[in-house]
């Protein structure tokens, strides 16, 4: 997969690309991930990305033209037709559902915006999917870009050492995860169950199953509804 | 307000406290950020912080041990008392009013997992409130403690520059934000709205709220429920 990002702060991305699940993936050939400066696609000679809100009021704006500019050329780095996402508050809600999907793309491009946000004229781009990561406010795109990358690169097969280790995580059978515990058996007096210690395969997965039950009963009713 | 970030990565934050608005708020002396390897904290002499889970199945889990002599050690470095908070999909769910009443404490402690997750009996530390920042699946806790820091510091007064930029935004009044238009007037054949270019505050103001409600109208109905 080829993952494209287009930001005003391309900075932000290099400790998160260069560690953990993302380093392993590149390292493996499985993602190549491109970072791009929106302000080197300005044809402003300040190269100036952001103005007033017409009508007033506070922040600024992030302009169309180098926006699109970006866009179009970035696109055209590669034969590659490119899934484009918009970060933005005002976007369709990430889910894990969504997240499979993405992975199945070949490319992605992030588009993120900052301050105030992006021109309106943004959204007349063929084909773009506006994506939020949640119901709160950040300072940019550049962190759910990063939530992005993570739910969709850690889905890649390849990716992750064992295909086991997706199958009993969170929200994949819209469940949450069972308990789990390690070493030691007994730690400050709390015991780990001793059914997870019998050895005996058809109990713990009965037990697994019947706690992921009454944990997501508990705390996300709302997941079973649906 | 202080906050520490237990991790077992701690350069993926290298780069996102370093630049934007995490930066100014540390510059500015209103946010101060720690960050910590949970590695530290191991009494192993190999300094290994996880295990095979108890029944079997794959990845490992974090120990208990290490998590707790973190969490109580990381306590003890100020006065202040923390606000403990673990970053996991079991958690409740991040929303803007979560945002701003944690925006009035005056320290938060995140812990961020990896791999498959904390062994269970990291729930049993007091006061313990669990997050998470959607309903997807990540490699860890380190970009939604990420999430929360950014969510979290730009509501510190003082942090943005004007109080005004607060008060429109996506999710501040359970409403999407209004579209948003910079120069040009015309871009590629797109107008600006006439009205913005009026000069009528009043007439503007009238337009913003009904576009505002016409949004959230189409595209997130259910935050009009609420």
């Amino acid at each position: 997969m080829r993952i494209d990002i287009l930001t005003l702060f391309p900075g932000m991305f290099d400790a998160v690309l260069g560690e953990s699940i993302l380093k392993i993936a590149q390292d493996k050939k499985l993602v190549q991930c491109y970072l791009h400066n929106i302000r080197d696609y300005s044809d402003d000679k300040h190269k100036c990305v952001d103005d007033k809100p017409y009508g007033g009021g506070g922040g600024m704006v992030i302009k169309p033209e180098p926006l699109f500019h970006a866009i179009e050329e970035v696109e055209r780095l590669d034969n590659l037709a490119a899934k484009k996402i918009l970060l933005t508050p005002q976007g369709k809600t990430l889910n894990q559902e969504m997240a499979n999907a993405l992975s199945q793309e070949n490319r992605l491009m992030l588009i993120c915006g900052h301050y105030e946000g992006f021109d309106e004229r943004i959204r007349s781009v063929i084909g773009l999917l506006e994506i939020s990561i949640g119901d709160y406010v950040l300072t940019g795109g550049e962190i759910p870009a990063m939530v992005i990358t993570d739910a969709v690169v850690r889905l890649i097969p390849g990716v992750l050492g064992g295909k086991s280790s997706l199958q009993n995580e969170s929200f994949m059978n819209k469940m949450l995860d069972y308990p789990q515990y390690t070493r030691p058996a007994v730690f400050r007096g709390m015991k780990v169950p001793e059914i997870l210690r019998s050895g005996n395969h058809k109990l713990i997965e009965e037990w697994r199953n019947e706690k992921s039950v009454k944990r997501t009963e508990e705390r996300r009713p709302d997941l079973l509804e649906k």
